[in-house]
Order: structure tokens, then C-alpha cells, then sequence
């Protein structure tokens, strides 16, 4: 397979359900290092783009530092494929310090494969990946839903994320994090 | 072209970034007629199923109802393909009520064929009528961004529903509303 989409970009919004919101948005996004992508934020939502180990480490970086113990937060994700990025890659600059963060995560991951049939059996590779890393708490119609610590959690983001890379020519993968929901379980 | 998937869910997400984030959701979800879809509400999301006329409406009253003049608010809609509801289609049920809410809001399409290589012509065809209908705020790599009065705003991802229910055997729709946003023009 020709790959010419080498590069990643990822559209995401961060929600914090308080009125400190923006405090919270601008604080963590301020505290990313954004090197290593290039950055765009508009009236809906943040665009990183860079190589897949870059976007995926920023938007890891941002959802860790919003975190607030108390505050129920989702972030939605769209990790897409899209062109190379120009220059030398810098890889997962926030890496290092992102390991110390622990808690309990609930998230989904919903594939759409684009230009090919094989939607059903691409999806059925996500839900299996989730499966082995025990995160997978229920299979919606859509993609597995995952819990877990949200370390575990975007351990398998990346999994997923690079299994795609590697078979499919053009995909979006939907990424959705939920914290401290007031739902019951 | 052979269509089993006449019905469509709507998975959706209300994230209204105020400390009383519980009482807006949930007294928005109580006060939707939800007579004419089914209804699942999980830790991420809250599902609607049936006829496109009565998901629509009921996605839309949802938000309408959701509404605080000062409270910024985002709203995450994934309408997909499903099978037909069973039983009579009793359509959009909370229409009537629903004209008297006017306000501006900001919005996104993003659609994603499934199943065709046509990935590009559809998008194009999201993009136009967004645009003939003076909506296209700017025409982001993922779909247009729209910005104009809530009913127009509905009304456009309407008539994109119907075009694409009409021509494509799968597809998601992704769609964003956000109003009250701080972020400057």
C-alpha cells in the first residue's frame, strides 16, 4: 500500500462541566509543550498535527493537566490521517512527566475506515485490541467502551491507533475520555 | 440502491460548562417528548433511535431545552445509519414548540461515508449546502464550520441527513453545536 498520509492531525474539545472552565482549558493547554506539533484553536476546538507519536503525546498531556479531582470532564477526539509533517520529528516531548498521573477513566473508541469495505472487520480489530488489555466494558453498535486507569486507556488509544496506521490508507478514529461522571455505574 | 438501514440512531453528548451541569442535562433530557424514539442513556452518552424525522427532533429539542442564555454549552451528535424501527413512525413530536428558540450558535458537519471510495464527492455535497444556505463560516479540512441562527443551523444538518439517507447505504454524520463560546471571534 502507497502511504502518502504519514502525518496525523487531531481535532479536539475539551469540556470541563465547571464554571471555571476556561481557567481550566487555557491552563492546560498553556502547560503542553507544543514543539514537537503545529497548533490551531478555533470557536469549536484545538487541531494538533505532527507524526502520530507527537499529536498523540499533546493531546495525552492536555486531557492529564485539565484534570481536576473533583470536576466531571470529557474530551472528544478525532485522530485522523493527513500529510507528513515537514521537518525533524521530535516525537513525545511531554512523555517523561505524564507517567506519574493515575485515575479512573471511562472512554470509547469508534472507527470510521474510509475508502475501503472493510468497515465491519476494522472495527472488529478495535474492539479485539480493547478486549485483550481487559478495558473493554461493553461493545456499543458503534465501538468497544473502555474503563480503566486513563494511562491503560491511552495505552490502547495508541495501539489501536497504530494498528490502523499500518493497514489503512485513510481513516478518522473517534477517541471520547470521560472522568469523575456523576452517572452510577 | 438496496436500503435496510431506513432508521437512525443518534448517540449524543450535552456538555454544558457550568457547576450545574446536572440539573440543565438531566432537566433537559426529562422535558423532551420521547415518545417516538427509544432511548438509552450510559456513562457517556445517551443514544436515540427511530425514524430520522423523529431523532432529529428529539436531539434538537434536547439541546433547545439544554439552552442558559449565559452558559456556554457544546453538544457531540453522531447520526448513523441503523435498522428500521419497528412499529408506526410517529415523527417529530416536540416540532411545534420547538420555532420559538432563537440564538446564534456555531456548528460543524463531518461526515463519514462508509463503505464507498466517494469520500471526497460527499463531503463536497456537505460543504455546498452549508454554503447555498449562507451558513459555511469557513471549510475546515473535516467538513464546513457553520455559524447563523440555532433553527438554521438544524435545518441545514437536516437537509444534509436527508441527502445523505438518500444516496449512501452507511454513513455518520458528526455533529457540533456550541453556543456561549468566550473564545473572540
Amino acid at each position: 500500500m502507497c502511504k502518502t498520509n504519514t502525518g496525523m492531525a487531531c481535532r479536539f474539545t475539551l469540556s470541563p462541566m465547571s464554571d471555571s472552565f476556561v481557567d481550566i482549558i487555557l491552563g492546560a493547554i498553556g502547560k503542553v509543550d507544543g514543539s514537537a506539533v503545529s497548533q490551531r484553536t478555533d470557536k469549536l476546538s484545538t487541531v494538533y498535527r505532527g507524526s502520530r507519536a507527537a499529536v498523540e503525546d499533546a493531546v495525552k498531556a492536555c486531557f492529564l493537566y485539565a484534570y481536576r479531582p473533583h470536576v466531571h470532564m470529557t474530551m472528544e477526539c478525532a485522530f485522523s490521517t493527513a500529510p507528513a509533517p515537514e521537518g525533524e520529528d521530535r516525537g513525545a516531548v511531554n512523555g517523561e512527566k505524564l507517567g506519574e498521573f493515575h485515575f479512573p477513566a471511562v472512554g470509547k473508541l469508534t472507527l470510521y475506515p474510509l475508502g475501503t469495505g472493510e468497515v465491519s472487520l476494522w472495527r472488529e480489530k478495535v474492539a479485539a485490541e480493547a478486549k485483550e488489555r481487559g478495558l473493554c466494558r461493553e461493545e456499543a453498535y458503534d465501538g468497544p467502551i473502555l474503563a480503566g486507569d486513563v494511562q491503560d486507556i491511552f495505552d490502547c488509544l495508541s495501539a489501536v491507533n497504530g494498528l490502523c496506521r499500518e493497514g489503512l490508507e485513510d481513516y478518522t478514529l473517534e477517541f471520547t475520555l470521560s472522568v469523575n461522571s456523576p452517572t452510577p455505574d
